[in-house]
């Protein structure tokens, strides 16, 4: 596996374009991702009972739809909690797409984020529909000016792509997404979008994708607030000409290692890039009887609004990655764990056995200064372990959220 | 019921101490509640698996003691994830309460708030055992005292005390606790003590407790951080002098209406206390099919970090309200929901079935001013009711816990 540049253009046959159409004040705030042929299309999506129009109108495709063709997103408005007209507007924008590039309405996945509750500029999202279509192009760069018209108070566009060979045929897995806050994904992220070249059955790409997101995109959090508008889209056209894969075996096996690089990676930038957020704070538990109870123990530790604060001031206040193990509802014996934590400055034993270690002070704040810090925990019950990531909660992240919508 | 001046030394017999003993800086750091007869002791405790030692302690004590008579309390050392010696020095901190006293070991419950995996400095803990003993007095100051002392980030005590009948006997029920950072109670809250002099049998103490909190205490948040040390502790010494309750009664009923009072007051000064905060949230839940749904629904609200920071900049984003609702794992159709917000300065409809009304955002705006401001959301499934209390998130909150230790 390689890791190339670009993101949703990287695959062969993908177009992409991001425009600037007027739903926002100046910021681009609409983009288009584009098969030139037909593909499998697949999805993970918010488990949040509100679900905005875009989420309830692209689990019924990925259910019903046979190939998917397009992806149109928008971000400044959510089109969530707007009821029926909101599902309306929400289909006209996939029939906007669907007339502009002449493909069926049911082969374009919509999604959107912003503010919740206002409904869509229907005019300036027609209006900004032609202007995509007229925009569409296969460059890398096409993909990244996508990448930033879905930015809502993210800070930096997020891409990433990989290429792997299948039966001596080169593949192409790129992809893009958005986060920042109301991050907190449980079963999908806020938006992302993963583009492939590689052919594949629809049945083996969703399990692909709903495997892997337990993985990646699951196990980030910036706030503990799960959107109502989470959705992870894949589309798979075959353009790489590898033969299609519709068992579990070794290829698949290389496709899933791919995607999760992809994802893993796009979801560390959400993270990193949360809203106000000045470092990455990543969690690892080792030695846990299973995998869910590590996952489980991972995420808590990165939820915690106290170990963000103190990861923030670079304060090795270890007491508050215990109790947020402990009361993360998964079981262990806080007795034997081990504590570490690490960085580009170095590694030190904080814990061990439930108890305090005789550690620098000043040698711990050295470590958490960095711009990527790791706390691991050593349970000593198993072999299982798991990853989650998140970041730091600073006086910037009350002052976006304090007056997000003005 | 009548409420009345005062907090433990309220209730007839109890006395009470708080001292400067040395394990802070400045500020007094340990209190003491005696009862001058045996009294009837229950307890909840944290749901944490990491629990401190006084937890540990006073659970042990709740099961096999018939009566309870002090209560020791430490700020500055939370005495959690300090091992064996954690539970040694626990002891000889009730050890040295007993011998003071000439009471059984068995009758004191103990109880530390602070910094996680700092050993207790005993010699400071037995002499200010000593002055706690020496200074003990049942005035109504002596309860403020003891609840000054056990105060760590809290900006000021919080006593609470009411007066009520049973059987022509005026009974007294008051009680104290802190509470501040890392306030996320599940069968308890930081620390609390509740003293009454009405006479009643054990079991039904615990069960009335047990039964209590849930509606009090539980229904806090101001971090989403469950404690190592949660404990909320009650002493009924039977000094009123009415007939023991032994039966759910109309005495009994009496009785937990008055707890009721009392636990609700103190559960919603630690939330408008809450570390940082400005303003004291409260989200009810009405119309819903069972309480336990209100209850998980209200709590959801008012534990949202983007509420709380929409809170604190008087912004009417209610879009972040039914998205907490959605995700908070109760089952409600989000299609049926009328959303209000109320405060001094008046009452206003959000959302009607779901939708948003057309309401002026600056009405909204003044409202949200407030220092007490309300949401209340209208499900329309049932009859059913919750309220929960939680604060706003400041750049104070982040401050304070960025730097807690030093």
């Amino acid at each position: 596996m390689n890791i190339i540049k670009g993101g949703v253009t990287a695959a062969k046959g993908f177009y992409a374009a991001g425009v600037y159409a007027g739903i926002k004040k100046k910021r681009k705030d609409m983009a288009l991702v584009y098969s030139g042929v037909p593909a499998k299309g697949a999805g993970t999506f918010t488990t949040n009972v509100v679900k905005a129009a875009p989420v309830k109108w692209d689990i019924k495709l990925t259910k019903e739809s046979e190939h998917i063709q397009a992806v149109v997103l928008n971000s400044g408005v959510a089109n969530a909690c707007t009821g029926s007209q909101g599902e309306l507007n929400n289909r006209q924008m996939a029939e906007a797409v669907a007339q502009a590039l002449n493909i069926p309405v049911t082969s374009v996945y919509t999604a959107s984020t912003g503010v919740i509750g206002k409904q869509l500029p229907m005019d300036v999202i027609k209006n900004g529909v032609k202007l995509l279509a007229q925009s569409l192009s296969d460059d890398i760069e096409a993909g990244t000016l996508a990448a930033e018209a879905i930015m809502t108070t993210d800070t930096y566009a997020k891409e990433c792509a990989v290429s792997f060979t299948v039966g001596g045929k080169e593949v192409v897995l790129g992809g893009m997404a958005k986060g920042s806050g109301m991050i907190h994904p449980n079963m999908a992220t806020m938006l992302g979008v993963i583009t492939t070249d590689l052919a594949i059955s629809k049945e083996l790409l969703q399990e692909a994708l709903s495997a892997d997101v337990k993985k990646s995109f699951n196990m980030i959090s910036v706030d503990r607030d799960t959107s109502t508008n989470d959705s992870l889209l894949i589309l798979a056209n075959g353009l790489a000409g590898n033969e299609e894969i519709k068992e579990k075996n070794e290829d698949y096996d290389k496709f899933c290692e791919a995607l999760n690089y992809v994802t893993t990676q796009l979801a560390k930038m959400l993270a990193a890039d949360g809203e106000g957020a000045t470092k990455l704070l990543e969690a690892t538990i080792v030695g846990a009887k299973t995998e869910e109870e590590a996952a489980i123990l991972a995420k808590s530790i990165i939820s915690s609004n106290l170990v963000k604060s103190a990861v923030y001031g670079s304060d090795a206040n270890w007491g508050r990655i215990l109790c947020a193990m402990g009361y993360s509802g998964a079981d262990f014996d806080p007795d034997k764990v081990d504590l570490y934590i690490e960085s580009s400055e170095g590694k030190l034993k904080l814990v061990e056995n439930g108890v305090a270690c005789d550690y620098s002070e000043e040698f711990a704040t050295k470590i958490l200064s960095a711009k990527e810090v790791k706390a691991i925990a050593d349970l000593k019950a198993g072999n299982a372990t798991a990853t989650a990531w998140g970041c730091d909660l600073t006086y910037d992240y009350v002052k976006i959220n304090a007056d997000y919508r003005s």
